[in-house]
């Protein structure tokens, strides 16, 4: 019976997946990912040929295809790092996006039940958040729960979610001075909750099991200036994911954090991490009072305004502590002139099939 | 082996309980709180006897031993409302307060083991808060979890953790429109985290089942006036919490919510509730806006100090609002004057002894 329904917003999602390597991990994905479209952003060597198992509906774009489809402002979009994700989001013409890295498999729930991250996260999307007072039942939308007693009742029709940030069973996504303390640390521990960030309230986005609501969202999700030819990696999701938050908060959108689990099969190298890392782990301790300060005047009432003023913001407070910040802003300004380019109606139907579009109907590149 | 260890924090601990009946709930709790003293504040009638379970060390007072006590300043403490619950706090030596409902039972965990509810609020207690920042794998200290990447490293000392918020299986903590509306919504949901609810957001502070640090926030957990006389009832412990939650806020002390969950045995009746309930249901709307957009001024120091500022502030701002929140912000400041006359140096050693005292040597109360 459950086979005969059509699989939650299947015309409305796609799935982005930035890679190096062969996507064999989609094998044990597939009974939940094929109905769906797939992004994958290729990084590294364009010439290299990655290899998607059958049947899955896709569009890959390698670097040569991001630098014609952006042209000049290709130099948004990070090389040599999973920020490279972002182009996805940039070229999807779908509503939401669930974005899941390739090391990443399906986690099981404490009754041995395999789990479908993306179903989940569809819920999640689709169900209001709490932001402005905490529920101590956690999400009174799920089912057995609701608002306890004291909860105002004017606050309980919520605000609409932007974003659905999931976690990770076995390898937790800690930085690389507590990698290499716990190098044998694994997260078992299966908490089943969503709950609401509240407002006011940064948190760390962790960009291997996300979805967002590309329409409410998607021009704040830009991963920023990493890896190659940058001094800093590691950040491009934190920075995203900051970004965002205040940018909700202003907007009056939700983001949930909590289910669904996905299985993270393999740690990074810790030095490697360190190495990318160890500007940020020190910068961050002015990026996190700047955002805890940032405010949007009220004529920012969408969030590619809020977006550009943030970018002016982040030039003129946090420039002063490295050169790397005015690159960042202009990096900002160049996404939302992509976004907007690419975006906006009447250049949307020429953006159309600039990757390599592959369907099960069509020839698969192997 | 382990009965040769002494319970965690035997000699530093009061369990405080409000009842109207006998005690037989403690015979459960026997292996749990029978090494630690109880305060138990008797509401209603003062002729009545209440029985205490053989072999528990306590205090008990009456409305007689109230008025004893507290002379006039005994009208800020409710009458025919577990409010009365915080004469125990009042009353109390140490340093800290677990209180809970004569309702209340031991939960179990998903593996079918009981659950010492008050250890666990001790661990709460004695492990910092990290309200300023939100870790999506929850408490950075619990046994096997950590600060996520992204965290930024001057927060992770965290800092003093001044109240822990158990939650309840099966019975939920909801309000009398919510029980009218889903009368058989039980809550199965053990979800095994505790969070620190982030500065500058309210919760729902429920006191069924609740601990806190007495040195740290004692003075800001007064039950306010409800019950007998007063035209409202069931907002005792919100009240507690949103007053305590702004004072952590400005005092830089922690709030988490979460583990140990208790087993509430019985749903009260939502007609009464509702007609407790009907005019906070309706000030809320106000209460709420209020509490989070209270400033305390640079001087307010101490948990006293902030209080008699909060008092203020309410009989101003909520004052207009209905005359009831005249008599509360007095209340609220004759609360500050006992717990001043009480727990000042020179004065504690006058008031001690005062409720009807007991303890395993001693005869017991029949």
């Amino acid at each position: 019976m459950a086979q005969l329904l059509s699989p939650p917003l299947k015309d409305d999602l796609d799935i982005v997946i930035p890679t190096i390597r062969n996507l064999d991990f989609l094998e044990m994905w597939r009974p939940f990912f094929q109905p769906y479209h797939l992004i994958i952003v290729q990084d590294g060597d364009p010439t290299k040929k990655i290899r998607v198992p059958e049947g899955f509906d896709y569009e890959l774009y390698n670097r040569n295809d991001v630098n014609r489809v952006l042209g000049p402002k290709a130099n948004c979009i990070s090389f040599k790092d999973s920020a490279c994700r972002c182009f996805g989001f940039l070229v999807s013409k779908k509503k939401y996006i669930f974005t899941i890295d390739d090391d990443c498999f399906v986690a099981k729930d404490p009754n041995g039940k395999e789990i479908n991250a993306l179903a989940k996260h569809i819920e999640n999307l689709l169900a209001p958040s709490t932001p402005l007072f905490f529920n101590t039942l956690y999400d009174p939308f799920r089912e057995g729960a609701d608002f306890v007693r004291g909860y105002p009742f004017s606050l309980r029709e919520g605000v609409p979610t932007a974003i659905s940030h999931g976690l990770w069973l076995n390898i937790p996504d800690y930085d690389a001075p507590t990698q290499l303390v716990k190098p044998r640390e694994r997260n078992t521990r299966y908490v089943d909750a969503v709950m609401t960030i509240p407002k006011g309230t940064l948190f760390p986005m962790c960009g291997m099991n996300l979805a967002f609501d590309r329409e409410l969202i998607g021009p704040a999700m830009y991963f920023g200036l990493m890896g190659d030819g940058q001094p800093i990696g590691r950040y491009d999701d934190m920075w995203a994911g900051w970004c965002a938050k205040v940018i909700c908060d202003h907007l009056k959108l939700g983001v949930k954090t909590g289910l669904p689990y996905i299985w993270h099969s393999k740690a990074s190298n810790p030095f490697v991490n360190l190495k990318k890392e160890y500007k940020g782990i020190y910068w961050q301790e002015d990026i996190i009072p700047f955002f805890q300060n940032v405010v949007f005047p009220k004529e920012c009432t969408t969030v590619q305004k809020c977006y550009i003023g943030l970018s002016k913001q982040v030039k003129e407070k946090l420039g002063p502590l490295d050169p790397y910040f005015q690159k960042l802003g202009d990096a900002m300004l160049t996404w939302i002139e992509a976004w907007e380019d690419i975006n906006s109606p009447a250049k949307a139907a020429l953006s159309q099939g600039n990757g390599v579009k592959k369907d099960e109907s069509s020839t698969k590149q192997k």
